[in-house]
């Protein structure tokens, strides 16, 4: 590691030049943030699971068409992805009313939404993330018109593979949140999915015992961030159960 | 006034039953607020320079073919509208950033946008009327997709209309807050413009000094409110000068 070059160190991960022009090395850290960096904590483990999370849901979009960074999983933290331009615009899609959406319209914790909502921030760290609209996004110019199509497009595409990947374990997606590049590849530039999608990012409710599986219990100190976020991983059948056993023996020694 | 129906007592208007079925008496106040509420004032003859300017840019308005609630005015602070379904979106357009946007985005107040902003508020003062996009009216119903587009449409009309008639007065537009409305006509539903259009609404800055003809004189404890509503009517040539010299002179006595 020591001779890489890093390019940007984030909240939850670190890039690296990766091994050719045009790669990237994303490296996913143990640090956990919330409400704009102004509650931090470490959780032992948690890169290694979100890397493998990730990598699995990543690959199966790849599967179903959609256009995605991904190359390959490395090693345990770090992911080899395709270097592309980060479009500023976060984009979280909801199907079931929570967090910032019930407290900004009113709407109670849990109620189903007529139908799955795209919203857009404007990513920035500074200003907290500001809710925007496409108005804002072409306004400023910072995604073009055809790029928010193709967003809003593989948003609705992800959602609709995600929600039944976590039906089928048993799993309800509540919302969840994306971030999308520009990827140049000779004179064509592709509009492509990034970043990672991982329990970090998205509410996952247990759908018998309604149970947050996901960052929620960090920014809300339910503790068990890291039982949930393995068991998340557990019910998707990857990591094998050794790799969890000692995440897990980890993660008690230091509780403990 | 004692027999009327009072239907709606909002921040600055009172609405009365019309002396027939289907229409209002919009009754403008001199109460004056701001921060949702929580600052609070009087404005002696405001209600009356609003209703002026109001019937002055509704009845253009709908002389340049933009469908609106306005009647005629009754008297000093009343006019008669057409009873109408309030869409439950504040509809903010912007030509140069200032105010919540240059807040949100980190914007400097003043510039330039590089095109006019159609944004939209969810109207409730009890959530302190927040920024929402297109997807959030249209997932919980609060326009349909056929009125999102006639009030986006006539919104840039208004905004064309509104940023040439104050042009030629001297007065640069920075941006302007509109609420539309359902009108019912026998079998028909028509999308027409309601409320008012005042300096209460709107940003209107003096093109040579900068000076603020607006309610950020009242936000931002700049003093003289008065008369920079009362510049603006005179600029457009409505409300007899004496009126304006009987308003003048009760403001005065009321601040002596």
């Amino acid at each position: 590691m020591s001779r890489r070059n890093k390019i940007y160190e984030g909240k939850a991960k670190i890039l690296y030049e990766g091994p050719e022009p045009g790669t990237i090395i994303q490296y996913f850290k143990d640090d956990a943030t919330a409400f704009n960096n102004q509650k931090k904590g470490t959780l032992s483990g948690k890169g290694v699971v979100n890397n493998h999370i990730s990598e699995y849901i990543f690959a199966a979009l790849g599967n179903i068409g959609i256009p995605t960074h991904f190359v390959r999983r490395m090693s345990m933290r770090e992911q080899l992805v395709k270097a592309v331009e980060i479009i500023p615009v976060e984009v979280i899609v909801r199907n079931v009313a929570a967090g910032g959406l019930s407290k900004r319209l009113g709407i109670e914790e849990g109620t189903p939404l007529p139908r799955p909502l795209v919203e857009f921030c404007f990513k920035s760290d500074e200003l907290g993330d500001p809710l925007i609209a496409e108005e804002h996004v072409l306004t400023f110019g910072w995604a073009s018109e055809d790029e928010l199509d193709d967003i809003t497009h593989y948003a609705l595409r992800v959602n609709d593979f995600m929600s039944g990947l976590f039906a089928g374990i048993g799993i309800r997606l509540i919302d969840f949140k994306l971030e999308f590049g520009r990827l140049y590849e000779g004179e064509e530039v592709m509009t492509v999915l990034a970043d990672e999608i991982s329990p970090d990012g998205c509410r996952l409710w247990d759908m018998k015992t309604g149970e947050k599986l996901d960052k929620d219990r960090f920014r809300r100190d339910l503790g068990g961030e890291m039982e949930a976020y393995m068991e998340v991983a557990r019910r998707l059948g990857i990591l094998p159960s050794a790799d969890i056993t000692e995440l897990a023996e980890h993660q008690q020694k230091k509780e403990g």
